[in-house]
């Protein structure tokens, strides 16, 4: 792919935050097409030198200049990377000298604070979280609800289990995944286990067809598939949560991550890590 | 704590790079401790007006001036958010000037791509691949290591669990999980399920003090735990690493992101979404 342009995210550690604002900066643009590459841990000159050597290399052979987004935290690093004909964009240099200023203080210039172990009772919290989602993902228990920060109702394929596998990584919390099985939709109160926990529920619902869709793919032509039972089984789900006062949001154009961040953001949920 | 800033992080979607960016560069100053607020789905002007009258009350009791990280796309949205009383650190504005003049077009402004569901078949993908972690957790099957990206190996409780299902959420990354068993570990060779996919395999180790202290919170004073145990296996799955020449790294001091994005970078990973 000669034409395309090569775009670079530089990181003196995992990359994923140089990555995403530059991956969300890129996406206003529509008619480039990027060939993408990440390099985490440049945390040497002598490592930024040779990177800038093969930028410099890809510069002079392609048709249009690399784009560097980077988020090196020291200087002398950053400067190793300087390359002329390619277009950096630093996302760590361009801000920190106005926070300085406005905080009155120097940066530390130190390396591996934000995605590192820096607090290690705080990462075992998330690790607890993760396995807590884990652990509880089939089958709840009165225990695990009286446990849960969050728990998360809706029918089978709703997108209960990457959300509280998310929630965890992301944010720390520990979420509850309650299933609602065809005699919990059939009844007209709140399936009982989940009383004590009202105000704690959160559902999540998705559009019929999608559901079919999602559910076709697991067991094709099974009546749990059907579009019928897709629609009956989300009509009563979504009666459940407006009669009893359960807040919920649809996940069919959601992302993982807009599911999560709703959830926290609606149920004033606090980041635990 | 009426002496401390507050912070915070605006986005029109879910706040996650605004969060993230934004907390990077605060961990290079020291002295101050800072109240955070994330404000996801600010999306309309309205919603940034009455978020900056908040912002603009709390800049007048404050003793301190609020910083605000932001990045929101539309240009009235955010101009709603130029507090005056505030340091506004804008991350997409800042940059995408540059980027348009080098790009040679005008960005879409168009919102919700970067964390949005915008390509449905990768997002399948990606919860594919979650499932996949999640149901390939315990017990490998032949298939499901024929059907992974990457195999990472380990003793128990050296950090394979959360880092497969981090590479599935993040990259989109099928990693099945192989636990070394003591039987595995007295052998000389390979596991012998493994050795067909012996170029898939990624190792994780961690240091026998902190392995001993994480089983003991699952299984205090047991052998399982005991610190001689620990020092034992985590020999043998590193010598094993060694003799067969199977990349291997400490997750002891690493985060998740860390583990996952060094194993992308060492494995030559690509990201599947």
């Amino acid at each position: 792919m000669p034409n395309r342009r090569t775009v670079f995210f530089v990181s003196d550690r995992t990359g994923i935050t140089a990555e995403s604002l530059g991956n969300t900066l890129l996406t206003q643009f529509d008619t480039e097409e990027f060939n993408r590459e990440t390099e985490p841990f440049i945390d040497t000159v002598e490592k930024a030198q040779e990177l800038a050597r093969r930028i410099d290399d890809i510069a002079a052979s392609d048709l249009r200049k690399p784009l560097v987004f980077t988020s090196i935290i020291k200087a002398d690093v950053r400067a190793a990377l300087q390359v002329k004909n390619a277009l950096v964009i630093d996302f760590f240099q361009t801000f920190i000298g106005e926070l300085e200023a406005e905080l009155g203080e120097k940066a530390t210039m130190s390396v591996g604070k934000a995605h590192g172990m820096d607090d290690e009772e705080k990462y075992d919290h998330r690790i607890e979280a993760v396995n807590f989602s884990l652990n509880h993902d089939d089958g709840v228990k009165l225990k695990d609800l009286d446990e849960a920060d969050v728990v998360l109702v809706g029918v089978s394929r709703s997108g209960k289990t990457p959300t509280c596998l998310y929630l965890a990584l992301q944010y720390g919390i520990k979420a509850a995944n309650y299933p609602l099985t065809p005699e919990d939709l059939d009844s007209p109160t709140l399936p009982k286990m989940l009383l004590p926990f009202k105000q704690k529920m959160f559902g999540l619902t998705i559009d019929p067809s999608r559901l079919h869709h999602i559910r076709s793919e697991r067991r094709p032509d099974s009546r749990y598939a059907s579009m019928d039972n897709c629609r009956r089984e989300v009509n009563e789900a979504e009666s459940m949560f407006r009669h009893h006062g359960v807040p919920f949001i649809s996940t069919t154009h959601m992302s993982i991550e807009e599911i999560a961040s709703t959830i926290m953001h609606n149920a004033h949920l606090v980041r635990r890590f």
